[in-house]
C-alpha cells in the first residue's frame, strides 16, 4: 500500500508496531496519546506563519511550533492512517514554500548568521530538520506540484543558504554543527538529493576531519563519552546526533554508524545518562539551567536509541520509569516493549563514575559519587575537575555540587539567563552571567584574594584543567574523589578531596571535604558553600548588619550582600533547614577565621539575579587546608507539624596533620569518632604507602585513603 | 465473641465493614493499609517512655508517636483481630502507668498549665484523648489486674488533674477548652465514669454556658460556622469536636448533637472546608502556617463525619479526592464507599461565599471569591473583614490574598515561626511574629503613616471589625466584594472593593483592586502587595540601591530592607514570574507616587524571618483612591524551555471619579475597554440607582456594581 514511502526514519514493520498500541497503557500508548492530543489541538488553530519577530518573541515561538507540529503530524499521518494529518502538514509546508524566499534575512544579533525565519541559523536547522522528517513522512502522498512547490521553494533555498551562502559555517566541529548537518542530511535524503548525506556525513571537503558528521563524533566527546560545555549542551547536541545517527543506521547501513569509532555514540549517551542527578535533573554544570532533565526531547531519544542499539540495561528501563514517554520511532517501541515486558522497574542507580575529559582522555575529569543510605537514598556528590569548556564554561574548577533527598544542597547557581523570556533581554544570556554566574565565588569552591579563577580569562582557562588524583568507588559505604588544581591562581595550587561516609550511627552520607591550598605567600581564602533554606543555628558569634553593602566590587563579590559577619566559632557550625531536611555544616575552623553570610542581588538594576545565599568562611593564610563535614539529618513536614532530629550528631572537625605525604581529619560526634586519612602523594596508587608522624603518634595506610572508625 | 467490646468509637458493624476493605484499593483499604505499614514500622522499635524533655524535642515527639500508636494499634486490633496490636497497646499503656505518677510537673513555660508528659496540659489533652480511645479497643482483651493498673495509676489521675488540679483552666470557650473535654469525656467513657462525660458536656458547673462542649460549640463559631483565629486554628478545633461529637452521637443519643442549635457542627465543618483554596490549602488568615492542607487529620475526620451525618456533596467526594484517605471509622468507611461508587469525581469547586463573624453574625465577615477561568482553572481571592481574632490575629483588615494556576500569588507571610522546630525557640512563637508578621504591612494591605492598624493594640483591635458593603457572587464572569474600615488608622476611614473579571480577552480572570481612602489631613498611604518570584519588567524609573537600608524602625518597616525606590510611571507596571505563571500589576499611579521594592530580612538577628518579597506605592494624600489591576497571564517551563505572552494586555487604569456615591474605573488594553462603575453607598441594595456626572458624562447603575465592555 506504501510502496512509494519515503520517510525517512519510519518503515513499514515499525509504523506497524508502534498503530498496535494506540489506545494502550504502554509507554509508547502513553506517547501517541500525549502527542495526538496535543497535535489536534494545535492543529485546530488556523495555520500562521508569521514574519521577523524578536528572539523569545511570538514568531519566534510560533515558527518553533510549527516545525513540531509538522514532524508530528506528519507521523500520526503514518501510524494513524488518518489523512487530516497528512493534510495539514501538507497546507503548513506549502505556506511556508509560498512565503520563505519573501522574507528577508534577519538582522545578525550574534555570532551565529541570520535565517529568513530566525534570527540565527542554528533555530532555522532545527526547522529544516524537523520539517524535512514531517515532509518525508507525507511526499509519497502529495502531488507532483506540490512536491515541486515545497521542495523548489523551501527546502531547496534552505540547503543553499547552509551549504553555500554559509558553507563556512557547516563546516564545525561544534554543538550546533550536528544540528547543521543532521538538518542537511535528512532533507537531502528526504528530497532525494544524497548528495547532501555526502556532504553532512564526509563535510564539504570530504575529509572527515574538517566538517561532516563522522569529524563531529570523533572529536566532540572525550574517550569517556563527556562533553566538555557540560550536560546542559549535551543532550542539546545529542538530540542531531541521534536522529541523524538512525538515519544513516538505515540509510548507510555501510557506516555501522553505531559501532563508528569504538561506539563512540553509545558511550555518549551512557555517559550523558551517568551524570544526572537521582531525580533525573541534570547537575548545572558551566551554562546551564536548574531544571533541564532527562524528559528533554534528546534525552528521550537518546534513551530509546541507546536501547535499541546497544542492548538491555535496567538503568535504561529506570529513566524510562522517570519519562514516562518513549521516542515516537521503532526505538522507542522496543524500549517500550521492554518496559512494559519488565516487572517491578526501579529508579535507575546509576554508579559512581569518573569521566576524563579532553580528545585523548587526558585533560581532566568529571567525578560523579553516588552512596546510597540505609533508607535508599541516592547522595550524589559532583566534582568538576576536568576542562573549562569554552565561552559556557564556569570559573569553578574543584567546584562540587551535592544532591540528596530530592533537592540540590550544595547548589549550582547555574547560567545567569531567562531561557526564551522575551522580556529579558529577548531570554539570551545576561550580563550577569559573566558578573556572576560564571565567577568562582558563585560556586562551591575557594576564591582566592576575592578574585575569579584565570582572571575569568577564557582563553588562559581553556588552556588549563584540573588534574585527577583519586577516584574511589569499590567500597558502597566509603568513596572518595580528589583532585588538583595549579596555578588556576597565581602562586596557588588547590588540592581538593571530598569522601562520602556511611556509618550507622548516621541517617545519610556523611559528606567530609578536605581542600588544600599550598602559596608561599600569604593570600585571603574564601571558603563558600552555596545553600538554600533557611539558617536554624550557628555557633559563630556573627552580627547580622543594620544595612548592608556588597562584598566587593568586582569578580561577582559586586553581587553579593553581606548580611552577617562574625569570628568563626571553634568548629563553627551551621545548621539550616532546605525543604524537609535539615543539614549541618562543621569546620575545621581556625582562630581567626570569619564567616560571612551572604545573599545575590547587589548591583543588580534589572532584577535579572536570583536571590541565592551562601556562606563564606575567609582566612588569611599562606598554604592552609579547609576541613569540613556536610551531615544530612532529621525531618521536618510544616503541613503535618513534624520534625525530628533538628540536630545532627557531628560536633568536631579536626585536621590532625596535612602534608605532601596526606592529610589526617578527625570527625567525633555522638556515636561517632573517625580517623580519615587521605594521600596528597602524586601518583598514588593501591600500594602507595603513606607513613605520617605526628604528636608521637604514627598514622599509617596503603593507597588513597583510609579510614579508622574508633567506637568508644 | 466481642460481647463486653468497650470500644468508644466504633460498634461490631463498622468494624466488619472496615474490615472488608483490607486489601482493597478504596480509600478506606489505602488508609488501612498506610496505618499498617506505619504502625508495623513503630512497632518494631522498643517501646520508650520518656522523661521531661524540650518543646519540640525528643522526649516530645516521642509521647505525640506513643499516643498516635497506642490509638491505631488497639484500632488496628479490633479490624484485624491480630492479637500483636493489642498486645502493644497494653505493654505501652503499661508501661506508662508505672511511671506516670512518678514523673513529676513540667516547669511552666507558657500561659498554658504544665503537664506530666508535657510542658503544657494542651498536649497531654490530646495524649489522654487517644490513648483513651486505643484502651477502649482493647479493654475486654485485658485481665483485671491490668485494667486497675492502667486505670488508677495513669487515667484516673489525668482526670483528676484535668478537672480538679486544674479544674480552673477546664472551663474555657476556646480551641484547647474543645481538647479538654472531648478527652475527659472520652476517658470517662472508656473507664466506665459516667460522671466525666457530664462534666464534659455541661461544664463543671452543669450549666452550659460557663464551660462544657455544649457551651462551647453554641460559642466558639459565627452564624455562618466561621471560627475567629482562622482556618489554622479551626482544623485544630474541629478534630476533638467532631471526636467528641462522635462519640456523644453513640453514647448520648438523646443530645441529637448533629442536630444541636440548626446543626451548628456541619455548618462549622463546611465554612472551613469553604475556606480552603483550590489545591486543598488553608490560606493563612491570622497566625498560621502556609501548608496547612485538607489532609490535616482533622479535616479528614470532619469530611468523614459530615458525609456521614449531613448528606451526599459532590464536594467532600472532591475533598476526599485530595485527601486520598478517610477517617478509619464507620464515617470514613461510608465516604470510602461512595467515593468508590461514584465515577470521576472532579476536584471540589466551592462556590463564592461570605462568612459572617461574630456572635450574632454582625462583627463583619470573611470574603472568598471563586471564579474559573476557559481552561478551568480556578482564581480565589479572600478579603478579611471581619474580627482581629484575639492574640493570633494579624492587624490586616481589608486585606487580601488570591490564588490560582495552583500557588498564592498575592500572599500571606503567615506566622512567624518555626512549628516543632526545636533549636527555633522550642518551636514557639517568635517575637518577628510580633515586629513583623502580624503589622499591617506584612499584608496585602494599605499601611497608614508606615504605622499598623489600630496602633498594634490587641484589645482595641478586639473593639472593632470591618463592615461589609456589598458581596457579589451570582454572575460567574463578574464577582466582587466590597467593605469599610473605620478608625483602624486615626482619621482615616478604608473602604476596600475587589472585582474579579473574566474576559474572552484575557486567559484569566482580571482582578481589579480599587482601594479608598478618606481623611481630612494628609497622610502617608502605603499600598503594598506581597508578590513571589522574579521581577521580569517595571515601567516606573526605579534605582535599585547600592547598599541597603530598612524602611523603617518601627510597625514591621525595620524588618523590610529597600531594595529599590523611583518615581512611579504614569499606569505603573510590574510584571514578575512566579512558577510557571507571569503576572503583571498595574496602577493608576499618580504624580507623586513613588515605588518601593522590599525584601524582609533586616533586623533579624536570628534569620528568624524568611526572605520574602514586596513592592509598595507610597502616596501623600488627603483623601485619595489606589485602583490597580492584576493581570495573570502566560506560561514559562524553564526545564522545556518554552515561555509564551510574557507581556500581558492590560496596559491603563483610571480613575475617572470617586465620591461618596460610587467609582468609577476604566481599565485598558489590547481588546480591552473596560468601565467598572462600583457603588460606595453605605446600605447599598440590589435596587439602589446610582448617577455620578463627570466631564459632562453621566455613569449610572442600579445595585452594587457594573461593568461595561466597550468593543472597539
Amino acid at each position: 500500500m506504501l510502496a512509494n514511502l519515503n520517510a525517512v526514519l519510519l518503515d513499514q514493520q515499525e509504523i506497524a508496531e508502534i498503530s498496535q498500541q494506540l489506545n494502550t497503557k504502554s509507554l509508547m500508548g502513553l506517547s501517541l496519546a500525549k502527542m495526538i492530543s496535543e497535535t489536534q489541538a494545535y492543529m485546530a488553530k488556523p495555520i500562521e506563519v508569521p514574519g521577523h519577530g524578536e528572539a523569545g518573541g511570538y514568531e519566534h515561538n510560533r515558527h518553533k511550533q510549527n516545525y513540531q507540529y509538522i514532524n508530528q503530524a506528519g507521523r500520526l499521518f503514518l501510524i494513524t492512517g488518518e489523512e487530516q494529518y497528512a493534510q495539514y502538514t501538507a497546507d503548513i509546508l506549502t505556506e511556508y514554500a509560498d512565503k520563505y524566499l519573501g522574507f528577508g534575512f534577519h538582522i545578525q544579533r550574534n555570532t551565529n548568521p541570520p535565517g529568513r525565519l530566525f534570527h540565527q541559523i542554528l533555530n532555522e536547522h532545527v526547522w529544516l530538520l524537523y520539517s524535512s522528517l514531517g515532509y518525508s513522512c507525507i511526499k509519497h502522498w502529495l502531488n507532483e506540484e506540490q512536491v515541486k512547490h515545497i521542495e523548489s521553494q523551501l527546502f531547496q533555498p534552505m540547503l543553499d543558504m547552509f551549504t553555500d551562502k554559509y558553507g563556512f559555517d557547516f563546516d564545525r566541529i561544534h554543538n550546533h554543527g550536528l544540528w547543521a548537518v543532521a538538518a542537511v542530511g535528512i532533507c537531502g535524503l528526504a528530497i532525494g538529493k544524497p548528495e547532501y548525506v555526502e556532504m553532512s556525513v564526509h563535510g564539504l571537503k570530504g575529509d572527515d576531519v574538517t566538517g561532516g558528521f563522522l569529524a563531529q563524533i570523533s572529536q566532540l566527546f572525550a574517550p569517556s563519552g563527556y562533553y566538555m560545555e557540560g550536560p546542559y549542551y549535551h543532550r542539546y547536541a545529542i538530540r542531531p546526533l541521534c536522529l541523524f545517527a538512525e538515519v544513516l543506521h538505515r540509510h548507510r547501513p555501510e557506516l555501522d554508524i553505531f559501532n563508528y569509532k569504538d561506539q563512540v555514540i553509545g558511550k555518549t549517551i551512557k555517559a550523558m545518562l551517568a551524570t544526572a542527578y537521582p531525580n533525573g535533573v541534570f547537575p548545572a554544570l558551566n551554562d546551564a539551567s536548574l531544571t533541564m532533565d532527562i524528559k528533554d526531547q534528546g534525552v528521550v531519544v537518546a534513551v530509546s536509541l541507546a536501547y535499541k542499539h546497544y542492548g538491555h540495561d535496567e538503568k535504561l528501563l529506570g529513566m524510562a520509569k522517570i519519562q514516562q514517554q518513549v521516542w515516537l520511532h521503532g526505538c522507542g517501541a522496543a524500549l517500550s516493549k521492554a518496559y512494559q515486558d519488565s516487572t517491578n522497574t526501579a529508579l535507575p542507580h546509576w554508579p559512581s563514575v569518573e569521566l576524563n575529559e579532553g580528545p585523548n582522555g587526558d585533560r581532566g575529569a568529571q567525578g560523579f559519587v553516588r552512596m546510597q543510605s540505609k533508607d535508599g537514598d541516592v547522595s550524589q556528590l559532583v566534582m568538576n575537575y576536568g576542562q573549562h569548556g569554552m565561552g559556557h564554561g564556569h570559573f569553578d574548577t574543584l567546584g562540587i555540587s551535592f544532591f540528596n533527598r530530592g533537592q540540590e544542597v550544595l547548589k549550582e547557581y547555574g547560567f545567569g539567563r531567562w531561557v526564551n523570556v522575551e522580556p529579558k533581554f529577548g531570554g539570551r544570556y545576561l550580563d550577569e552571567n559573566k558578573s556572576y554566574a560564571r565567577q568562582t565565588v558563585a560556586h562551591n569552591a575557594v576564591a582566592v584574594d576575592q578574585a575569579c579563577q584565570n582572571n575569568f580569562d577564557v582563553e588562559l582557562a581553556d588552556s588549563k584543567h584540573g588534574i585527577p588524583h583519586f577516584f574511589e568507588s569499590s567500597n558502597q559505604d566509603l568513596q572518595a574523589v580528589s583532585a588538583f588544581a595549579e596555578e588556576f591562581y597565581p602562586g596557588v595550587d588547590q588540592q581538593r578531596s571530598v569522601v562520602l561516609i556511611n556509618d550507622d550511627a548516621l541517617e545519610a552520607p556523611l559528606l567530609l571535604d578536605v581542600f588544600r591550598l599550598s602559596s608561599d605567600t600569604e593570600h585571603s581564602y574564601d571558603y563558600a558553600l552555596q545553600y538554600q533554606g533557611q539558617i536554624v543555628r550557628c555557633t559563630s558569634d556573627y552580627q547580622t548588619h543594620k544595612e548592608l553593602a556588597p562584598m566587593g566590587d568586582n569578580f561577582g563579590y559586586q553581587h553579593l550582600w553581606n548580611e552577617a559577619q562574625g569570628k568563626a566559632s571553634e568548629n563553627n557550625l551551621v545548621s539550616w533547614l532546605q525543604g524537609n531536611s535539615y543539614y549541618s555544616w562543621i569546620s575545621a575552623s581556625e582562630a581567626n577565621d570569619e564567616l560571612f553570610f551572604t545573599r545575590v542581588g547587589a548591583n543588580d538594576p534589572e532584577f535579572n539575579l536570583r536571590s541565592e545565599t551562601s556562606f563564606i568562611l575567609r582566612r588569611q593564610a599562606k598554604s592552609t587546608v579547609f576541613a569540613n563535614v556536610l551531615e544530612t539529618h532529621g525531618y521536618f513536614n510544616e503541613a503535618v507539624e513534624a520534625s525530628t532530629n533538628a540536630r545532627g550528631k557531628v560536633n568536631q572537625v579536626t585536621v590532625v596533620v596535612s602534608n605532601d605525604i596526606g592529610s589526617v581529619i578527625e570527625v567525633k560526634g555522638e556515636g561517632i569518632d573517625f580517623t580519615v586519612m587521605l594521600s596528597n602523594q602524586r601518583d598514588v596508587s593501591a600500594e602507595t604507602q603513606h607513613t605520617i608522624e605526628h604528636n608521637q603518634q604514627t598514622y599509617c595506610w596503603q593507597g588513597s585513603l583510609a579510614l579508622e572508625k574508633n567506637r568508644g
